[in-house]
């Protein structure tokens, strides 16, 4: 399907003349739906059980929304991460049905709530507030693809105590998601409270001898304790992919 | 308990003096044993239903055998990982009874069969035939932990045909652990293949620019799969680690 | 020549007192054409059978737009790589002739076609959207140098059968670049589908321990496919120098 | 083909019991060969026309002749790159009618000539005395695989004058490896002298800041010269694999 | 002396209180001069010959003017470097008498001319276009301090031929400067040209694997040459100096 | 005094031809002792209160009984660190009055008793059993230092719990060293127990990402506890040297 | 305690209607108060004996208008460090009762005089006239916690005559924080003179090779002056926090 | 002259039927002389009036040997480097007319005593003792090259008055060598005590966060001096051969 079918396609069904299933049908039929910015993959959600999620990041609203409209013509649901604040408001004035959580920078086209089929609870717990964006993301992301959440932050290691409180909440999960910048040591403790797989998330918070992250995900990676491994530097939404897979087990 | 009444009390057992199961209430009381070379945990196996695994690197023949010789006498199966080679004789000596697996660089002490808990098989895929030791070491110990295993070695992403040849294999596995050094790709292809988590490890194969596993490290943790968690370089272990929480889940 | 006869030269030029045969004529005779900003080196054609290629970035349009009309006056093409898009309107109005290929950050200011002189297909594969810039510098500038070009976008690793299905048209190339970011996987398993040589690209796109290119790069010169050789991060450019060499053998 | 059954067939080899059409033939119909430390691609001559090549580092005397007899058996010329000094006795008994050439740390086991198919001259220069082993592993393997090859050796940068008496010979090839440690910068000129691909090799011989050839990668992938591209540290094979590869088209 | 009694100071020699001797008397007494920005050293051009040399990065074009003003005031020329484009206006309003170069992006306060007492030529050779600002610096400090020096710009060793047309003005020269970014291999082509000693500085051009200057840094320190003494990167200032001291030899 | 005139005096003592307060006196002129090996700074013990410290690391048992010797001959105690495990025996045969203690490889001759001048205790904390070396030897420094020393051994935080039992004897110091391998996360959670300065030592125990102690060393310098410094990679002895100034005041 | 009320109490007390006395009542019962952008932990001061202290980095006015105003309303001192300065008028158009320094990118909402306890004077000395922002955090915090300061500034080690005039007054200190960036050589030249802990901290200025402070900070790590020990790069404020608990001993 | 040719001349000069006046003039005519390791530069000490150096290191006294046969044949003066010290005793058996330096690893064939040219002293101050032996190799090889050296060692910048003291000697000398460890600190003090050129030489002496001499480097390169270039880690002959051209200046 070329560019031009697919632009003249979605503006039948903007202007009302082929109304959504028709358009479905049509789009079914194609393995990927190209746009202008991205060649989208509408066979995923049938393929892995998960709704394609878009990076927002350097992405402009225009882009964002032309791959919504892709997305939702084709009758899936629309997650995207990283959305840049500049680029937020574009966004949601064109897609005004769309919710927008600022804390995890995310952006929500779909049904108001989403099917828990998550057998259990995913635990996010963060260290320091700078990193309630990259804990926020994985909450977010976690819950559009229905898994009940519990969040749990500001309990750094050096509050032993607070974190010693949280426990129980953590015990309780089916799997743990552990999000600190710094250096990154709250997976350590947590991997040893916890018999659960821990999904490490270093975060970029922090300066200097931080460098950019490098600190806690050397931290994580080296980790005295096992039941831990790690994903990229801020990749919030890589945890909650994760902790679905293994939820859904 | 101190190191003297320890050692007292594993003598009457080699003397036979004391029974197994005698030590063993005395033994049970403690939360920890203390050997010369380390405090010994004995009280792991019920607090995370996994026995007690000791890191051989670096340790003598005679330290093992004591640390084992504990952990017997608290009636716990001993696992050690990463023997060095010119400790392995001197260790079977030591220990007759015990099993060693030269590939994984392995040390078994207790029951020849593992009862079989987790509920699925653990996928080990390996790149090149350099990265065996580190797939050995996590298949061994998976089966240790009282996993089924399946092991597909040699399927590096440069004979992608080989490796597609063993999607079934993987898909029918429950949770994948993917050993690969130089570049590391292979969780990448291999997440892009099945629904599961893909646990990696990168190893420390290769030389010049993979500087010691760092290449394969990096492109693991940058992945485009979004199923791809990541553990330590050589860690095979701790992959096997996770992947037995997973399992058991 | 000084800067002032060049400036002379080239305002007769401009205003028709001079037209460009006798221009080239007096230009042929100098080894080198110094504009305020650089050094032109207009026998760069006749030795290398390539035209000069100006790196664009750091550069204002007023700078581009000089040294072009020297490469002009000098009866040369004009390849501009790395244009500032804000550089791009004003060099357009300086220009109006030129062709801007903003997907590649390319000026071009010469024929409209240019005549083929390799001796097959050079294929430019690359592996996310956010890779799609340095793809299209490598695929607008073997162009430029006389190559016919087949571009494969947007099969990455992780669905490995877009790159399968991508296979056919890999192997009908006489030389393929690849390019990719994040872990930098793909030149590995095109390596491992063609017989040809591959020039692999490493692109900037990514975060966290992406480090700028860095995974890319580092993976990309450990691949385990042998027929892989690397160029510096970015550059699509050079990937398409060295594969247009290649391809005129 | 368990590897028992190999083990018997090689037996019968051995023994005369066999001859070596017949069992070429038995294995032409296996896609691989399983010894005991890999899994060997007989196919891979046709496919790719080149040799399969063994990586010898790392492997015994033992693990080399044991691979070599597999390929032998199944009609195919030997390659071994990287033989530790120490294994190349045992490898020279065991084998006999093999032939290693001490300066590339190459084996070989196969016809005394190779038929030459490239089409032109590969020309191999390298900097310093220390980076000769590197060079001549290239020059071997480039021999090996059917070109004429140019060896330039002790030509580094400091003393330009014997690097442009050698351009001449650079310029009759069809394609160039550049061989250099220490800061790496013999790419560049090279570059300079030519219009061929030159494939740059940074080998590890330095010191301090030169980090293991760190300094020579980076300056070879920063190379000013844009014909350029580079293989991994010491990687004098891959370099001629490349080289292969493009003197055949 | 305070602050306050600085400021009065200057106050009257700007309202003409004061006239320049027996302000210099009263400051010729201090070691060292206070202004709100910075301690002045005014007694540095006796101890070291030399003119104190204010780095001018970071700081705004009121801040340099107050320093200029106190150098002034105790009788010293006063000289620039790293002037950020934006402080230069303000700058040359603040100071109308001195004068700006912007190739270079220094300042100079003092007598147009400058005694030359260095013994011979500085001659500076950089490799690109974008090293020209690095080498203007070099040049310009050098003159500043009392120098002859010899420029030589778009002189690579891609283009090696220019670079020996240069050799008669390297060799004629005292002490060589050499400025390259990429991957800086300029000093050793200039070493092994001449008999005296060469001070490289890497500059931060480049992108990609260049990493900010390390490429071209480490390639310096680890050069074939053995005449070859490195400064920091970007340090055109540093070389200068370092220059000056050998010419006054 | 000259090298000769040393060995002369040294001579005299050793043959009983000289009593040690009769050298004192000599030797307490001279602000230095030469001997082949190092010039031993005599005076260092007035000047800080603290004895001369020798680093035995690379240094032979002759040598370091040399040294020893000098400073015996000026009536110092005798600390040597980081002794090789190679030059104990030799070492003890020079010097059999010395005690050599092996777990933190340190010698000492002086005195049995130190006395005690620190004002409180100091703790020494550390995570692993590897870990141990670094620990004993500042401990045995601390001693040597006359310092009371709590040693608190096997404390990782991934078993929170013991190293909760061990924060009463934590609060109960005055100053505490923390020593962690691995990622080094011990110094965070200790900072938090304590409202003392904690001392942190990464150590170079762990593999693959611990890069020899870089991941340890950047997470203890980006500690979210504020209370935390660091010194070198398995520096015990500095940290016991920070801590004795501490215990002091 | 919700959010909701928290902002109802605050309400409140801005409106007359709870005096101090009672919202400090209620809020004492709490062991954290949540503000919309930090849990607040307003028991600290009583823990360690210190306020609590808002890193200002990366917050907006309001939020650390937000926070302050908890921390009053809890009868605590705020100190907020690195505002950034485009926050601080608001911030002080918020809480015009505050202090505002500049130099050292403090903000102190509390009482004008804070009486000193810490036992005697913490030297604080700089080496360049760009570590002047990090030294005077570090002095504002030392104060504000309670210490007599000294500072001592732009006493670089290459002016070795300026730094030992500031001998005697290093001499005169209990403890000595020592901040350089570029070489970060002066704590090596500090801890020479002084028998006191010196606590470094390495600054991110300087350029090229300093790599945003790491030479500094590698430099610092090994100093061969053994009373050194380090706290992350231009932490001021980690300095001031140790050498305080340091003061009080 | 082809390698049989020179063996054939040099046999006939060990056989006393060739004088060595003769064997040289057939020589001189070479521009090289090949031997099996090496072509070595005869013409160098014309050219650049200094001798041949060979780098000892990696290369076994038989090499040595015959490259040192080969200069002396060629009347020249023979300089061996970093000479191995298990190849030392056979290198002094081949060549028993041969100097051995131990301490800096020096061998010499040639005049007892070379005449002095450089115009004033070389002054060589290192840091601690473990950098004597790059400290002795920069001596040794300045002494050779004509140059009246001043040795001062264990001169560290934490016991500055050491260094005040030495300050003398160090202005009387007209280039500075300054050798240093661990930190580097040396050549920033140095540097500002004298006004003459000072060359650093970082050594790899030192542990942890030295990382090979790497922290040293960095400090070198952003020394707070002016004065002060930096050649490669542990490079003492690099610093003797720029301090040799700027002393014959």
């Amino acid at each position: 399907m070329e560019r031009e079918a697919l632009r003249s396609l979605l503006e039948q069904v903007r202007r009302g003349e082929l109304d959504a299933e028709a358009a479905l049908d049509r789009l079914a039929h194609l393995p990927f739906v190209d746009t202008p910015s991205a060649r989208v993959d509408t066979h995923r959600a049938l393929r892995h059980g998960l709704p394609e999620v878009v990076f927002g990041q350097g992405k402009t609203a225009e882009q964002i929304a032309e791959i919504a409209a892709a997305l939702r013509a084709a009758g899936q649901p629309v997650l995207v991460t990283r959305i840049d604040a500049a680029a937020a408001p574009a966004l949601l004035r064109a897609l005004p049905q769309g919710e927008y959580d600022e804390g995890g920078r995310l952006f929500w086209l779909g049904p108001a709530e989403v099917a828990v089929v998550g057998k259990g609870t995913i635990a996010v717990v963060s260290a320091g507030t700078a990193d309630l964006p990259v804990a926020r993301e994985a909450i977010g992301v976690a819950r559009r693809f229905g898994n009940k959440v519990e969040g749990l932050h500001d309990v750094g290691v050096a509050g032993i105590h607070r974190l010693l409180e949280a426990a129980p909440a953590l015990r309780a999960a089916r799997v743990v998601i552990a999000v600190a910048g710094m250096e990154g040591a709250l997976p350590s403790v947590v991997g040893g409270l916890v018999d659960r797989p821990v999904i490490a998330v270093p975060t970029s918070v922090g300066y200097g001898a931080s460098f950019g992250g490098l600190a806690a995900l050397l931290g994580m990676l080296t980790s005295c304790a096992s039941n831990v491994s790690v994903v990229n530097i801020d990749n919030g939404f890589g945890a909650a992919y994760v902790a679905t897979l293994v939820n859904r087990l």
